[in-house]
């Protein structure tokens, strides 16, 4: 062993960041097949990038706290800026930009990048994240808004949430826009102004009553109106029997690039009433790379905030193991019996563990058990000679004497 | 716009990584979900970590070039050294060590994650690559490395490969330290012989005579016979069909850390001859981390190979989109009931994109075309009224008219 190896290396993971064990992969699966299923159920295509992006194309239009403070960025061997993608939509908006004159707008892409943020790690807020990213590209139709939120209700849904467990917070960024032109404010105050907003609920009221009079000069009005296209949203998907929506003015999202739309699902839950995730509508993003102007309108949705809602609501599943059958050994019987049966299971479906562990016929029962595999058959000579196997289901322990042809069937319809 | 964005981003990808558009995607995916089946159908459990890892990690573990030369290495905003991991094994090794007590051995895992490498860009290397990573941790015995074997095996074949497609070498570390052992090699000389016979087929055989001469003063034997491992473990494949194995003095190994048999699949194909992958046995490398030995043995095998494998061979699938069925509107229809049927579909498992596009009727039908998507309906207030639909495959134009409570049977069976 070399000087180096010599000492003990650590078994913890980078600061911020997960091992997903296969308890762990098991539920991050689940909620990336969930997300994906439900994706595309709506027709939306998958598409994917490096986590590796140029540095530039963060300057000037993710927030600018985000890009200096909070990007993993560094110099490659080639003196070249690289960054470790903060979040997927200056990716895709690149992508959209590049393919203009070849793509069929509209486009529904989504993709389920991680993403990564130098911040101190914290409960829901963590240095790399996985996240649903959903995006119509191509439309500026008030239909698309509808749809984006629509289907940002049906993954709620689908993850077993009820209409109560959860509300759709909206808001337009143009009503933001109409204040600093009738208040005549400068873009930079009213990037204040949408930032103090956003983050109203963080803070204690007379902390935002003094923000807000530190920043502007006349009184900004918390209860003011719904705009008629916010109305507009919120009856239609009443109509579609989507009715867990309000207007909240204090919905403003933390990106610059957003220009009309914005919505925030929120946990009901009093214990973690907090914003679970959220999107809008930005139209003006692909102008950056010089191109025309392709409206959009997007979500995304982190897996540590799902998975938090799903523990919260006791919505998370059951660990169940990828293998169905383990086939144990007994004494000194042929390998290539017990691999040809193992095949032909394979061939019909069924996930075959073959014992590997030369333990005694107990202790590799035991096992399997430990494994949480779901039906364990133990293989001697007499087994393969009378072509009958005592299978037995381990959740129950109830055992089946069943001919080699009947395993598979049994098996897949007691999953 | 200020005036950073306002100078024209570039729509091109950091050097040496990919974007993946649907299309790409999809075969992404089917590679993906290919490994992922076979790779469960033996009962493997699936795992995954961050990309971000202490560099310390593979300090005198991995091969040093890889370290030193080719990792991406940097200091995060708290001064610690992180790399982006070069490759699966380590992170595996750290995670096994980390629940030794906690984990059922033998287990067998599996990953499928995208590792880093700075490298000038070229056919079939790029920075970076998605690998499947699957290995037996917890046993010695030559059953694990003939499952490995046959595991990489399989995934050939489901991809469509043929016996005579591809060959798996079959060579043992041992037979080195033998020879280090009979000539009295320093471990380093050992090291260096094993970098120079790996690369045997990369050079010359002048060449190749030439590095041997300079570094050793016996004469190395390439038609060293078999080892009686290799033979038990290429008689046992062959007993279960898997005949396309030869030994191979030349199999080496890039990494330092394989202890017994190794292994690496070629393309037989004259154009593509080439090593797709491989992998082997590394007893040693928990050690490392303070715990118990903890015998080990795998494969990894990357997407880019494996695509350009498909692409030689003629057997990349064809691109079909998520969307099974597109839904045209026809003059002023209530948005609702179109909604409504969409979502009826949705629930009979019917991928549905309903038209937002706002073009006239001809218009949308091109879109879904354009778009590659299976099935068109258009609806109008007739439609609505009748309760039938004209349901047109796209692929050859058949049109046939259906009540609404057949469409989702009928497409399904012509999917």
């Amino acid at each position: 062993m070399s000087k180096e190896s010599a000492k003990k290396l650590s078994t913890e993971s980078y600061k911020g960041v997960r091992d997903f064990y296969p308890e762990d992969m098991f539920i991050e699966n689940y909620i990336f097949n969930t997300w994906r299923k439900i994706a595309e159920s709506f027709g939306y295509e998958e598409y994917n990038a490096s986590i590796l992006e140029p540095t530039e194309l963060y300057r000037g239009k993710t927030s600018d706290e985000i890009v200096n403070e909070q990007t993993y960025t560094f110099r490659d061997r080639g003196d070249r800026e690289v960054t470790l993608r903060p979040e997927m939509t200056p990716t895709v908006a690149r992508m959209v930009a590049g393919k203009m004159r070849d793509l069929a707008f509209p486009l529904r892409w989504y993709s389920i990048p991680n993403v990564f943020r130098y911040e101190q790690p914290q409960r829901g807020r963590l240095r790399e994240h996985w996240q649903l990213n959903a995006d119509i590209f191509g439309s500026s139709s008030v239909d698309a808004d509808i749809e984006i939120i629509t289907l940002a209700y049906h993954i709620m849904k689908a993850f077993g949430a009820k209409d109560e467990d959860f509300v759709i917070k909206i808001n337009n960024r143009k009503i933001f826009d109409d204040l600093a032109k009738k208040h005549g404010l400068t873009p930079e105050k009213k990037t204040a102004l949408l930032r103090i907003v956003d983050k109203k609920d963080k803070m204690p009221a007379k902390e935002f009553q003094q923000k807000l009079d530190d920043l502007i000069e006349w009184s900004f009005d918390l209860n003011i109106p719904e705009s008629s296209d916010i109305t507009e949203i919120r009856l239609r998907l009443a109509e579609l029997g989507i009715k867990n929506t309000i207007f909240d003015i204090g919905i403003a999202r933390g990106f610059d690039y957003y220009t009309g739309t914005v919505f925030e699902v929120f946990d009901t839950e009093p214990k973690n009433k907090r914003s679970l995730f959220g999107g809008g509508r930005y139209d003006n993003l692909t102008e950056n790379f010089g191109g025309d102007r392709v409206p959009a309108v997007g979500f995304g949705v982190g897996d540590v905030t799902i998975r938090d809602f799903l523990e919260t609501h006791d919505l998370l599943p059951e660990y169940s193991s990828p293998a169905h059958l383990y086939i144990g050994k007994a004494g000194e019987v042929g390998n290539k019996k017990i691999q040809e049966l193992a095949w032909k299971l394979r061939e019909s479906g069924i996930h075959v563990a073959v014992d590997i562990s030369d333990k005694k016929v107990g202790d590799q029962v035991k096992l399997a058990v430990k494994q949480r595999v779901l039906f364990v058959i133990i293989v001697g000579e007499e087994e393969l000679a009378r072509g009958t196997y005592k299978i037995k289901k381990l959740k129950d322990s109830t055992e089946t004497e069943l001919e080699e042809n009947k395993l598979a069937e049994y098996i897949l319809k007691n999953l």
